[in-house]
């Protein structure tokens, strides 16, 4: 989807947060929203808005001096949802569909954004009413049919602490075919978006190749994904892509993909036809 | 209050509301925004938020040439709230404690605030919800001892709508004490602020002397109010300032003032120490 200007104020409001996270410095708080502010004139609106996201974060790692403000965030999200795990597989195991229950996991998993808020309140709640909800969009059906004919799956990740509910995903997704899964991480730290640090000490590289997809874009931004990347991309039987900002970029694309996220802010809650705050697993229309 | 860098992002999107009300012309809207993010880097910050607002409210109103683009918002929140009027004249006349209802609606209909959203929903629903749960803040007992004590009050107003609720709660204050009550109105249209026109089409002029405050800020920023403001100002027993936009520019003053708002913004809950969208019914510190 292409930058509406909606997405503009919310991408000054999302410097200014991560200013916050990257100093406790005032001053550069200003120098980064005034900073932001000069570029929004230049802005073009026929680019994806985690294109625009990208610039916006440099700049702020540029200013602030500081190339990864959420590290100890994502620390504290990887060992939460890595703390909730057992108890969650179980919940999985004892479920009628496990499949279900873990897709829908995977979806409260991407609650923990930090771009779109500064925090995500209690995990364990929100994905406990996460599974008690219906999906705003349920092709689930389709997935689940998908998922029996594909050898090679390319999952594209999004954030630390939610990887460990797409290993969640991954475990239950094996035991419907064992295919060759690779697991999508980004190259070098973009908000708290997983990096291949995320997926080791997550555990993601025991139940699916990690491979970085070459750019430090919060999406999949294909002019930027490494030449395996994107092989993977047009030969993979599915693929599954989590969160908003792989929704925003691929949404034009017409492969076969599965997007599974939470509707986290007004414009792609409306987009989507939904509430904001539903959860999707969306079959994309080629 | 003095204005938080908060405050900027959420200017920024506001322009892009009023601008889509004042026209449909998507390249207005553009330049809109363009123009209010160049004005960012010049902004003091020793101001309070409705300054910087009444500034980039005018912005928008000299780039549209749209002075009133929410004059058609207006009237169908008076028309909406006077259709209410009836049902809640019999709900405050049942209840054991009227004045305390009629203060809660006055709060609930403080919901009415195109600033902060671009819609509000279904504005029964909010009363009757605002009628069940507590205030967030409660000073209503302080409230009613000063109400006993003050023969003269100035109840500053906020918004076209919202100001039925405010005569209601008028109406009730008369049953406890006959005091001379002035109402305060926007001189000239800024966002859904009522003016004298809204005050007449609702029937405000018939329990309260409606007097405009001599400025188009969407607060009461004394340097800007009329002589006639300033000395009531000084001179009343008890005022009541109605909303965001008076809280933020009152609330360093010390006079004998009551808040009368919802806190609509995750900033203003923060710093009262509430959640977003609870009802605040605030004596002000002396």
């Amino acid at each position: 989807m292409k930058i509406y200007l909606d997405c503009i104020p919310c991408l000054l409001r999302q410097a200014l947060e991560a200013a916050r996270m990257a100093t406790d410095d005032e001053v550069v708080h200003r120098t980064v929203l005034d900073t932001v502010a000069r570029m929004i004139p230049g802005l073009p609106l026929d680019i994806t808005p985690p294109e625009i996201a990208q610039r916006v974060y440099a700049l702020v790692a540029d200013i602030t001096g500081n190339q990864d403000p959420c590290y100890e965030a994502k620390q504290i999200a990887n060992q939460q949802a890595l703390s909730l795990y057992p108890g969650f597989k179980e919940v999985i195991a004892g479920s009628s569909d496990p499949l279900l229950v873990a897709c829908k996991l995977a979806i409260a998993g991407n609650i923990i954004d930090l771009a779109q808020q500064a925090s995500y309140g209690d995990l364990k709640s929100v994905a406990d009413l996460a599974l008690a909800a219906p999906l705003g969009i349920d092709d689930y059906e389709k997935f689940r049919k998908c998922l029996h004919d594909s050898s090679l799956i390319l999952y594209l990740g999004d954030n630390a602490g939610e990887i460990v509910f797409d290993r969640m995903l991954i475990e239950e997704m094996r035991k419907i075919k064992d295919s060759e899964i690779y697991f999508v991480v980004r190259e070098n730290p973009i908000i708290n978006d997983a990096t291949r640090l995320d997926a080791v000490s997550t555990g993601m590289d025991k139940v699916a190749r990690v491979i970085s997809n070459g750019s430090d874009a919060p999406a999949t931004i294909l002019s930027q994904c490494s030449s395996q990347v994107l092989q993977l991309y047009h030969s993979a039987d599915l693929i599954i892509a989590k969160g908003q900002g792989n929704y925003e970029s691929l949404s034009d694309e017409k492969e076969n993909i599965f997007f599974f996220l939470r509707a986290k802010c007004p414009l792609i809650a409306r987009l989507l036809r939904v509430n904001v705050g539903d959860a999707i697993l969306k079959k994309q229309k080629i």
